[in-house]
């Protein structure tokens, strides 16, 4: 049977769709007549909203819900349009949330979702949680789960990655090629693995070429701002002169450094060479261009939903899932800065 | 009553939870014994998913929908990040659509919404939107919307916007006070009310202070970008050599054109000033850093889904609403580029 809309209704009884609506969610503007008129007729011919309607009918609510860790971030913003884009074109819609980097909130954020009925959730893990109980709770509730990026080694879902350690392995040996004997590393925070894989990444590439590695040449990042990177290049020129090359956790510390040389004219990279990690738009658009490592997000979020919908399909059809991990390939991207 | 959850059936049934999950979905790796059993329970106990549950108590699904015309735009960015912290505190989930700057496709993600049973819609209207009707349809069918940025002067709803007229007026008067007599500027494209009112501000402002206008110092920069306004700057230098500064219509185009001014080592501001809009986390991280016009995209996003939620409450008590319009304070930020 066809389902009935609002405007079925109103044809019916010759009402406005404005007062069917008004009077289904019984607002006070509405007179009790008109209310029991629409509220019986509603009831005869079976009349439920449309998205209720196909749930019914398939137990799928066609949503699915993203948690990210932060908003207004370029990877990530590229990350959610490849699953938006995805997502599009299978019919589904995408709720987002943050968790603003918060262990706490990430948890809240999942029960939001899960009370949601959603038919899968998509997420990248906050800095700060340690514990994965939450994220193994969304498949126990028979809901596919696919992390990107900040990932858990820990939990059974399927991921797409990037090899962090390979990358700025890549990314240092470029460095060491163009000449450079003293690399300094802006890292960042300690928890997430993706920050641990880019360090491991720099000191594997410093033993290859037996270069010298120094605890006071590496520089954390807490938050991976520009404003980090301003501070210490500043540090750098002050008490390191002698490091001749800066590698970077992320673009943004790498353009905070880029603003602090050139406004003491050290030039870049003569002086000091410096490459980011991520490739974010500004990189290219700064003086002089950043070189960095390309990490491709739309590509990442658009394999993050082809993930899930092959384990909701296989789950529909009964069908074992074993977990995935996707590693998506990154590329340097040599500008001027080394 | 309190309503059930899976878990509740699960353990009632002495079932896992993911079993009861998949025995209510109808897959084929449950026995038919079980899904007999389960779902006999569920109707027993009067089971609905929390989400419907919710819904067929309160006929409001405790969502909105978010339509922006492009993903990945730091402005709509933080327009949404200012959305969804209010949505956050008043408990609501958003659902983020894109339009791509597409009229047809801004259609369709409307009546996605509608159908999806949102309890508001707040939107930025695409470029190429000429026709209003399924904006004015979404009132009609009593869902509160609001528009922000770019609006429509001719839909009846609240819109949250800037004085883009008076922004680019003061813009373009602290080029002409530092002394700047032939000003060029990037326009956007030729719909969108904030392009139009933007270059109605700087030729008052040429007015005011009797200077020329002329038509071949305008450049459109069709899609914004930092491309075109690199474009730009090399045909200015060839051909207009005469120009002292740059009004651009966004920061993008701005950026681009001191790109191209820095590799011809051309000093800025001394040989030519540029001037951005909207004041973009890149154009503090330039060199020269970009002067701009503060739009505040947050408070934007966060007083939008204050309207919504303002317009539901009224309509909910049955009172009369008077669509509002709130005009968000920018600021001049000088930099070094002008």
């Amino acid at each position: 049977m066809k389902n009935l809309t609002l405007k079925d209704i109103a044809t019916a009884l010759d009402l406005s769709i404005t007062t069917v609506s008004k009077a289904l969610k019984d607002y006070p503007d509405v007179s009790t007549n008109t209310k029991k008129k629409v509220k019986a007729y509603a009831k005869e011919v079976n009349f439920t909203p449309n998205a209720y309607a196909a749930y019914l009918r398939t137990q799928e609510s066609k949503m699915i819900g993203v948690i990210i860790p932060q908003l207004n971030h370029y990877f990530f913003s590229n990350v959610l349009k490849g699953i938006m884009n995805a997502a599009e074109e299978e019919g589904y819609m995408v709720i987002i949330l943050s968790s603003e980097e918060s262990y706490e909130l990430e948890k809240k954020q999942v029960d939001r979702l899960m009370k949601q009925n959603v038919d899968g959730i998509l997420m990248s893990i906050a800095d700060s949680t340690h514990d994965t109980e939450h994220i193994d709770n969304i498949s126990k509730q028979n809901i596919p789960l696919v992390l990107f990026d900040k990932y858990s080694k820990l939990s059974e879902c399927s991921s797409v990655i990037i090899n962090d350690q390979n990358a700025a392995f890549t990314a240092v040996e470029h460095l060491i090629k163009s000449g450079r004997k003293n690399i300094a590393h802006l890292r960042g925070p300690l928890f997430p693995q993706n920050s641990i894989d880019r360090f491991l990444g720099y000191r594997k590439a410093l033993e290859k070429h037996q270069l010298p590695y120094k605890k006071e040449w590496v520089f954390t990042c807490h938050d991976i701002t520009s404003d980090e990177g301003y501070t210490y290049a500043k540090d750098i020129l002050d008490k390191h002169p002698e490091i001749d090359a800066i590698f970077a956790v992320a673009d943004m510390p790498a353009i905070g450094a880029i603003k602090y040389f050139n406004e003491q004219n050290i030039s870049i990279p003569e002086q000091i060479a410096v490459m980011g990690f991520s490739n974010w738009k500004i990189s290219g658009l700064v003086t002089p261009a950043l070189s960095t490592v390309n990490q491709p997000g739309e590509t990442m979020g658009r394999k993050a939903f082809e993930l899930f919908y092959e384990e909701l399909q296989l789950r529909k059809k009964g069908e074992k899932f074993a977990p995935k991990i996707i590693e998506v390939e990154t590329s340097l991207v040599v500008r001027d800065s080394t």
